[in-house]
């Protein structure tokens, strides 16, 4: 039994290490928009290989783990929830990877709009997955609700960006490459804080043992 | 004993009742795109509901049987997939909603630019799905790696699509909104075959034991 608890807490260790890879990896694309760094773009496309390395590992460690252990509860929600968060955290990897490729095309362009909301973005979803793995690591539920609290607040903000870059792209076609890069970096951001909100939602379900999913009532509290 | 061969069953037929749906969303979706069938569409919106629990009640009735049960091998093998094919098609249902909301907005304008491209993707994707579950069902390795060998066609037919509907919109600033629908609509069936892809590996890992992704050689043959 003492190797199991063991067994467990190398679990959390690899998926925490997954997670700083995938955090990184985010924060490198981000940075590779913002400030036009190739070489930040160029380090998000060399992690991706690592993290899809640790993602096969983590799963298989998880799976053997429920079949060698058959372990009851609280450690099999565990277990459960850590593979859940690594497929996800594998696909945040995913989508770094994608704002990366849209921040080299970006590099060739002249700046012709100062990209104002894309930081702003960023830094709440940037926070909401820092949030989330925060709540794992700590079973903090309160921690993990408010990052599906956040979830509204990206929607709406991609929504608004949505409508000024289309304004953008109709006042001049020259702008409509730019804009259509910068459309998808809003998205592949929205879709890294949806990622961030089932994170969230495995740590509910990890730590209450309820299932929080598509229930709006549970969530509001 | 017994009744643990018969939870697996009920375990499946739930899974094919959620794939049932789920491809009848996609069917419709792509329907009210193609056809402007606006009861199609709302169709699409009735549903989510119902795909919604049907996946929580799948994911509790699997993580029950691992939690009583505590399965060994193969049956281990198959309620992991269970629960990584859940996700995978809840996650379709959500794409499929996003198809019926972009056709809403088509509906709104005049058609501009025959869709020739949309019915020839859409009908790829749709037979991806198809065989990814039909792969699940029979177990049938040979099938579920066809749709791994489709996944590239999906990807080259999307980038061709990408770059005359940018060209489109440069013609003419009023195709924009119809083209940006457009584009949304073919990526979010790109994203249905990515997961077509993944329930497909899901059903290599039930079937050999072994973890086929991102591993470019063994998806290869």
């Amino acid at each position: 039994m003492r190797h199991f608890v063991e067994e467990l807490e190398q679990l959390k260790t690899k998926l925490l290490e997954m997670s700083s890879l995938v955090e990184a990896a985010i924060q490198r694309s981000i940075s590779a928009v913002i400030h036009k760094d190739k070489s930040a773009a160029d380090e998000v496309f060399r992690s991706e290989t690592r993290i899809n390395n640790i993602e096969i590992e983590i799963d298989e460690f998880a799976v053997n783990l429920l079949a060698l252990q058959q372990p009851m509860a609280a450690d099999l929600r565990l277990i459960i929830a850590a593979l859940k968060i690594n497929t996800d955290l594998e696909r945040m990897g995913d989508l770094a990877v994608n704002i990366a490729q849209r921040a080299r095309s970006l590099m060739e362009e002249p700046v012709i709009k100062p990209m104002i909301d894309i930081p702003h973005i960023a830094g709440l979803v940037q926070s909401m997955v820092r949030k989330a793995l925060d709540a794992f690591v700590t079973r903090d539920a309160e921690l993990a609700r408010s990052v599906l609290a956040s979830d509204d607040a990206v929607d709406n903000m991609r929504t608004a960006c949505y409508h000024e870059l289309v304004s953008f792209m109709e006042k001049d076609p020259q702008n409509i490459k730019q804009a259509l890069d910068l459309l998808a970096v809003t998205r592949n951001l929205e879709r890294i804080a949806d990622h961030s909100t089932n994170i969230a939602e495995d740590v509910l379900f990890l730590v209450k043992g309820v299932d929080v999913r598509h229930h709006a009532e549970a969530r509001a509290h």
